[in-house]
């Protein structure tokens, strides 16, 4: 096993065609979630990666499962429970000046009643090379954070490399909170993923101070500069060791930015846990989630192929 | 004012084409909840309603009011919280020999918080004709419970027609829990509608002791004869004062039952406020609720037209 | 050119899913109209047809010529005009015991507007074989009927076989106008397309009294017995110079019974005009119209290969 | 009763995907029409609205009743009739270097027929603060502009603020015929709204000439600039005794604009009759109306938060 | 490994709403094939099964695998080519009189180019309990004869019970050809699945000779009875060792019945490799095989829970 | 006739809103290929069109007819099969850097079967006035070559003017291929329309060198400047006898690009068969092409007028 990852997923539901929520009559039913989304996109590029969570087991778990299945997740590591619900977002999608935005309903997810101990963290993670999680699973709740804090320990006890992604979510805790549990965290992982936004959000400190105070082995940053709703700039950094890495900006029309850095995590962990080129790794990784922004869901269904191509200075005509 | 319904409606989601809700990527958006069914389907006939609930202060709540509101509905007395979540319902279509189904996600709702005194019960019941609530609403929690048994009391002291529908959810409380909170109920009670099953779960009785044990007025019975998913026989019967009133039966063929029963209590109260003639209101609600059974959602957008059409015979030949 | 038609055809637009116009958010575009059903039908099976009629240059009038031309019917008759409007029709798809209805928005359409000396009757006439119109298009105007009565009289004079289908629209005139206007018109007649029905309420007579009184070389009469609303039962009989011919009646599942007339009257006449025998014409006519039920759209879509294969007797398993 | 606005309302019909509608085989159901878009908008955002009107009593009039009640909006005034049509129009969106555009099929609908005397203004009017309506409802048919100068008159007697849209639509008038109509009107006028375009069509004068000609108290210009069909930019200002008041730019990406004006109306309107303050309400109206151009519908499902998280400098990331 | 299944699957393209395949402007996208089927749906039962097959390197190759992995099957066997393309099968759904039908557009599929000695059959079938094909898969081409019988034969080494499902398709063979390529493959076989009409087909003997004269273990035969094409009567029984087992007969409304043999095969193999009865396998399959009808698509979204509920009698009553 | 075209049309399947193949639940149904685009786009703006290919008798062959047909094209030369199939095309529709791109499966086509002597081109081009072909007809097969050669030296023989297109596609044949089976046919070609790209793809020159090396009488070379993906700049300009001939550039927002060059090519003969005018000719064809990028579809459903319009300068504003 490559790769690891622990968190929630959540039914996503979208209007189409820019519809408001509040006005419309259907809509989309997808997936996705910060950590899911890494271990599919990493799968699909070729790591071998299984998904840890805690699903209902009813319809909507059932299919949280298959479509991780469905792109080669290994899911046997989920814990089942008759009790509780799957969380859900609804995601609006934007016009400017109108951002797109994202409700939550997850609430009393499995996963946030998930509690120290049900998962065998040890057996899972033996002879695996990274484990990834992310800064919203100890948000959902004080036994996620502790199961997280496990889950840290039990990773750097088999010898994976650790990798985090901050992303703070506002409205699941404070920063403050978020600074107190994460940062005893912080001295576990390798490798972190984060935006400047976040970092100062978190731990109130420049990105270029945070391999200083934590001392990560790499830093990446990602960068989105909002043109427009519909055009945005995409790029990231990297930084390791004193060395500097930094990658193409991407014009991006954007379909759909959700998932976005998780597809860049996806693609960073891809090149580098097969190659340790952190300058390559950062150059796939930007254009891989690039390309993410191209289409609806989470998920990056672009293929390793299509990644060399923009690589290799794939135009935009039309290929046929 | 003529008809107050109190109690929880939720975001209805269903997949289309007698998908399965694991195997669907789209849901149909409608609302529905058994007191809102009654308002707005009595509203439509010409009564004038209105409903009372809790809702959260966010799309998916001012859905569900602008969905009343389009009714005629009168939703001023709607009780507004920036805390809680609305309820959802998932609803799988079946085919024989699947039955429909329905998976519910209510637990938390905003309604299921709501808290005695919040409702100004003297206020809104004032000069109304009638009071409308199910089983369902003492069931959702207790201090919902406690709402209800204030409602009833204020609307016997208003001088209010007291209807209520049994409705037992297996889901949300047990058949003793149901006995128990209810019994007290049934004396402020003039007309009840359920099924033989509901009064056997709830009350251990046959439908023809409910009278005699809890001095109704009238009680009506909805009688279900389920040929296969697609096909059904309905009808209804009601008695009072030792009389009894039956309604002629009619073949439907099932695009969407759900709010059937609310349907034929919207037809009943509707002919019964308006002419006090029992045996007229309850021809007029199997009527109106046969229809309903031929379109989607839980709301009954047929016509009194309509209505009275079939009561004079229309055949099934295309109009035009 | 084996057969013309005249007359009106309309935009149909319908709710999926049995929705009612009032709740509908979405409608299928289709169009549709007797007498274009039938040159469409006819030329599906082989005939050589052209369709009569005046359409407003704009895009919808462009959608009926193109849809028309699809089918292979020769347009080049259709008079255009920047003025008028063309006319719609509203399908709601029912559900027993709500029938299926149709709402038109018709009035001042194009072709109701148009005027004695617009066609060019015996030049689109002459070698034609046979000439059908309707009841419909005599009632759309004064003006219409006058060149209902143009066209017949040219269609004599041109030696074509003269056609009809009473097709009785009660929206559109009395029985009492239908009558009279229609009378004079069915001395052209040489075989009569009706229903015991329509017959009786627009000459108030039996059906059987029909070749007697108006001197028809054959009468087509169809037969429904509806079932529900989703099963029929549907045959046709003809009788001419004394002989009956009844053909084999179908179970059908309705997924759309509108058109199923026009079907038969266009199956009987594509037998009749290419072999003369009024006994396969009935069989085949009911056989294609049988099918037409299984489809939506006024048109049927279904082949002359269909077609034998159920007078050779196709059963109702799988075909792969 | 804050505002009163009277005017026609169409069901709006258009083809998904940028189709036109020649090629279409769906169309989106939804409704507009000037000064509905008005009431609907300024009503979501807290005015208490009213629309006078006169509907066929049809599924499709019905639904108009009911779209504007969904938003809160007091139908109880509509003129409701047995005889007549409801307008319809169809929307074909564009992309460069093909503007979007309209067709409409409102000829003869039930408003065109209104009458004089149908409408109660006076009771309608009484104690209401302002009369909205545009150069649309006279140029509807002869007697909808006598009961628009009624209206006009009424709402004059009654002490409302009146306010009045030029919205030339040259398909339904001439020049002439709008400024021979509406120059009476002007007198009656204390607040315009209207674009440079309109003006000159219209009065043949330009914009800053409008104050000083028709002693307005308040002169309310939209502008847009038209970079592409997908990219405008928006604005308005508003002059008024002299002092001149400009609100911000906003780049919009244009999911639909039919409806932005209406948007500006209802922006302005609300902010100013509950402040009274010219400055800071064409700030709202402009930002209201901007972010109408993001969602489908001439309504405007944006709420008076997201107005506000705009002025106050709302940025176009993704809000979660 | 419980269960390999080999054979072809096809993107499955269907238009919705009975549309004929000439009329459709849409297809839903879905996949589908005997062997895949079975090894689907005995998958979401509990076995743990793999797929063989051979797939193009494109999209459509990788929807079909991640499909297959979505319900858990093992495609870790696949053959992958850059040179073919995939099948292809258009389905339209039928109403009596039409039937359902399959258009195949499946020539030079990837599987049928499939060589002798290119899958390990060895490495893939040890200590597999069961092996699955069906007569679709020799039907493909003569080389894909000649893998079937390589399988046949590693099958029978690696002590697999081997079972087969006639399944003659006289588009792809005549029966001449069927009978003779596989009767030899017969005496590999323990498990027959048929019906009375393939076996007549291609052995031109009665079903109660089968067993007789091949010498299988177990013999299945499914038996439909087509009262329309929306509603069926639905069997099966088996025969071993002179013993007879019948399952209880369904009736069945028919949302899509493609597949309806292969969950029965699936349902029977669950069963009977998990406990050995034939009479309960019967059942089991039958009722899991009447519940896919319900629902859209080869695949049996059913769970094993509601098979159970099946056999303990369930009713027709919506859930909830 | 003004125009034979000769070719291959392939049923186009498309997802929407921007989904990957792989990902997609639905395709849009359409039809496209260069020689049917050319003929119905001339045939929607006045010229009598005729399309000759090979089509197969079933439903898909019967769709492709039928929409030639929709457009005025005459399709009685077409050449019908019980055997071979219709070729496919998936376009997925691309964002910024993901481009737009196509995947083929047209192998074994029936057009690709063709053999020389089954069309009767004598008959066919008689009078006509041009003959158009591109360079994916010959690239299909050898026959299908060689029967380009027949129709290239028949249309010469019959006096047409004959066109071609380059369009080089390196899926179907080499660069080598492609010069060596063209570079005989160009010596009948009297107007070429290519790329710069193509060009020196299939003969290694420069655009410029093509008149001189070749002798066509009139070279048009369309120019695409791809901005991103959904933003184009696009015209064309031609040379002729020395003289060079420049359109205007045109941005275009870019919904679909498939079916722009053609778009040129069709209105560019358009306007120089009727009126021989090159420069007109040349703004003409740009103009129509620029207006085919808003819409979906191979086809381009824009008019004449509109057209028009935008050679007098139509802007952006919506039309109504």
């Amino acid at each position: 096993m490559d790769l690891v990852t622990f968190g929630e997923a959540m039914i996503r539901l979208s209007p189409r065609n820019f519809e408001r929520l509040e006005q419309t009559t259907m809509l989309d039913v997808r997936i996705g979630g910060a950590e899911l989304n890494v271990a599919v996109n990493a799968g699909r590029l070729g790591l071998e990666t299984a998904w840890v969570s805690r699903l209902p087991n009813n319809p909507l778990g059932r299919m949280m499962r298959n479509k991780a299945r469905e792109h080669g997740v290994d899911t046997s590591y989920i814990i089942w429970t008759d009790e509780d619900r799957i969380g859900l977002y609804f995601l609006e999608l934007g016009a400017s000046p109108r951002a797109s935005s994202v409700m939550y309903d997850r609430a009393n997810s499995a996963i946030s009643k998930i509690q120290p101990g049900e998962v065998e963290w040890d057996g899972i993670l033996e002879g695996v090379k990274a484990f990834h999680t992310t800064g919203i699973t100890p948000a959902l709740s004080d036994s996620a954070a502790e199961v997280t804090a496990e889950a840290l320990e039990a990773a750097r006890k088999a010898g994976c490399q650790i990798t985090y992604d901050l992303n703070f979510r506002s409205r699941l805790w404070s920063r403050e909170k978020a600074r107190q549990v994460q940062t005893p965290f912080m001295e576990y992982v390798d490798i972190l993923f984060t935006t400047e936004a976040d970092t100062f959000r978190v731990f109130g400190i420049q990105r270029d101070k945070l391999a200083e105070r934590f001392g990560f082995n790499i830093v990446v940053i990602t960068l989105r500069d909002v043109i427009s709703v519909w055009r945005n700039k995409w790029s990231a950094f990297a930084y390791s060791d004193g060395d500097f890495y930094e990658a193409r900006t991407y014009d991006v029309e954007v379909v759909d930015r959700v998932g976005g850095g998780d597809s860049c995590t996806a693609g960073f962990l891809y090149r580098y846990l097969t190659t340790g080129d952190i300058a390559s790794a950062i150059e796939y990784g930007v254009a891989f989630s690039a390309l993410k922004h191209s289409l609806p869901g989470d998920f990056n269904w672009c293929t390793s192929e299509e990644v060399e191509a923009q690589l290799a200075g794939a135009g935009l005509r039309i290929s046929r």
